[in-house]
């Protein structure tokens, strides 16, 4: 019996930066996914381990379950795969140990967080089953399109639909989706391997992979939201990496020495969020037609993409994007942190193939990497392979 | 006796577009000229016309003076050159006649509102007598750096020293400049000649170009400011056409359709040009050195940049500058309309000259056209050559 799960990423349509200083952002998911398989092994395998397997990277890591029970078993044993639970500093002292032993190569060391989430996660959920894990993705790590978010949860979805706390239906072909109560559960886990990786992540992100959709967020509080609006973008990745931290502490900065100005401007970014999301939510049947909407929503991401760049936190990658869809008419924005990271372009619906793959070939020549993708479809979801 | 005057071309360093809905705009001269110079005709001479000769596109044009006493003098005998006198419709329709007798070439076309306001000034002033008057500019025409109104005020500046109306010192050596009480008068038949060229114009042009310096404006009224602080710009000309009318219409229909976001971002610039205008004044010996003051302006024209793209006037070509720019860690922001035209970079006075070269180059090599100014000096200027 093997379970795949399959949990998408995640854009910021609106808010970025400005949501830290009590601005509404607005976020929604992707159709690129993270995938995780599990199987446990038979004893017939005759395999007493738990291997990690990174396909797109050609990396498996793999403990003895006897190793991994020394290391966690003190401190997970009276936790039950229905109570999420953080994982102890001192416990995630000794799966470090673990991880390190495994030798990931120097220019992967960012995984390690990622794995020490999978040790935790797995052991508190099927505890010391040997199994092979195999994660696959079509989501760049690391460039703010919540790629480790779509990692735990794809793999809370997958340990959980083979634990006690969840009921599936097995027998279903193809992709499947949660009940309520288990989607909250599996969101809890996710949450808790997103802390190993990210120290205080938001919640947004796993939200996000979580139950696909568009959410708004807002001085802490997060609200699902029925899209009524399929939505295409181009994803431009530039391939810039950036310091999160350092990108937020510098528009604190800024705020500092411009208080009037940036604050009239998180203002505008709010008011940009509320139109956002008015027009997500409105009605299909509504006033304005798809193609209407659609030129409301590029308005609106070319005055966030502004007003980011007011913030400080636009790149010379990011213009370069922005530079050349302007001259086929196309918004975009930065999405996330900025400072190199991901741009957005909308691609309406009545966008010919040929001018999005003019685009698409002119970006690329920058050394950039495009992805076009759905935006605010479903979350998690899980599949069955009950074939030998 | 030769007169020549010239007077610098302006640009806005922060506040276009936002003015219009009641945000502070400032302004400030550039060290950039046009020159124009007067000399009457002797009775020896024999030529009985007004020529004016436009040097560097080497276009004359030229009348007898008994044609433009034929179209004018009905309509001005009573006008002294001490009162500045709108051009009547009717008058205009018999300039513009005698300005299309002169065949201007179709691809200066544009031209023709400038030699009509050349004609009325000129008459105005000077009455009708025959002389040649020959003009000379480092602004580039159209572009947004106050051609016209340098022009005018250029003129008016030879016309009046050389008229009643005026008292100038002719002895001295160099350029000198003139009294406050002829700077208001030259300043107002320089708004004349600006009203024949552009319709309405706001007198903010002819104002930096008369006074110099720098100066604010809000809700239609204009205050000179003492600039402590000598700026240097790289101003870059997209040579990108643009309809400034239709510009300032699309910004105050997206005003319509998002009126809260657009409103906190006029408040946002009010706010930067505030700021901006307190740098500019505070005095030398203050808390900040001139770096830390050019920091602070370079991020204040940063954000107002990122204002005017969510306004939505940038334009590809400005991106290009922008970006390019930004990978030598200088702030750019267009100025004036928008949708091409013209971008200001600031040169900290720390720059290196290789940095400076190596911008420009790169710049040029896009097809812009590169200018270096000093920014916030002083206004128009005289100075006489009584060589024969």
């Amino acid at each position: 019996m093997e379970v795949r799960a399959r949990a998408p990423g995640k854009i910021i349509l609106s808010g970025e930066h400005a949501v830290v200083h009590g601005s509404m952002a607005v976020a929604a998911s992707i159709s690129l996914y993270t995938s995780v398989s599990l199987a446990f092994h038979s004893h017939s395998d005759n395999d007493d381990t738990l291997k990690l397997q990174l396909k797109d990277m050609a990396l498996e890591f793999s403990w003895p379950v006897g190793r991994i029970k020394e290391a966690v078993a003190g401190f997970n044993t009276a936790i039950s795969s229905s109570s999420p639970t953080s994982c102890p500093a001192e416990c995630l002292k000794s799966i470090g140990a673990l991880v390190e032993e495994q030798n990931i190569p120097e220019a992967k060391i960012g995984l390690a967080s990622g794995v020490s989430a999978f040790l935790w996660l797995y052991s508190c959920i099927q505890g010391f089953k040997p199994a092979t894990v195999v994660v696959t993705s079509e989501l760049p790590l690391g460039s703010g399109l919540g790629s480790s978010a779509a990692f735990c949860v794809a793999l809370s979805a997958a340990l959980l639909a083979l634990s006690d706390s969840v009921v599936v239906d097995m027998v279903h072909q193809g992709w499947s989706s949660f009940g309520e109560k288990e989607l909250d559960l599996l969101n809890k886990w996710a949450f808790q391997g997103e802390k190993i990786i990210h120290g205080k992540p938001s919640g947004i992100d796993n939200t996000v992979s979580t139950y696909g959709n568009t959410i708004k967020f807002k001085s802490g509080s997060l609200t699902l939201m029925k899209s009524n609006l399929p939505l295409r973008m181009l994803i431009t990745n530039t391939k810039e990496g950036r310091n999160t931290k350092a990108l937020v502490a510098s528009v604190s900065e800024r705020t500092i020495r411009h208080h009037d100005a940036l604050n009239f401007i998180f203002n505008a970014v709010d008011s940009i969020s509320k139109e956002l999301s008015g027009i997500i939510e409105s009605p299909v049947s509504g006033e304005l037609s798809i193609s209407e909407k659609e030129e409301n929503i590029a308005e609106l991401m070319e005055m966030n993409q502004g007003l980011l760049q007011s913030m400080g936190v636009s790149h010379a990658s990011i213009e370069t994007v922005q530079r050349t869809t302007l001259k086929y008419k196309l918004a975009s924005k930065l999405t996330g942190a900025g400072g190199g990271g991901c741009v957005l372009t909308l691609l309406p619906t009545s966008l010919s193939g040929t001018i999005v793959d003019m685009v698409i070939s002119e970006l690329e020549s920058c050394g950039f990497q495009c992805l076009i993708a759905g935006i605010g479809g479903g979350g998690v979801e899980i599949s069955f392979d009950a074939s030998p």
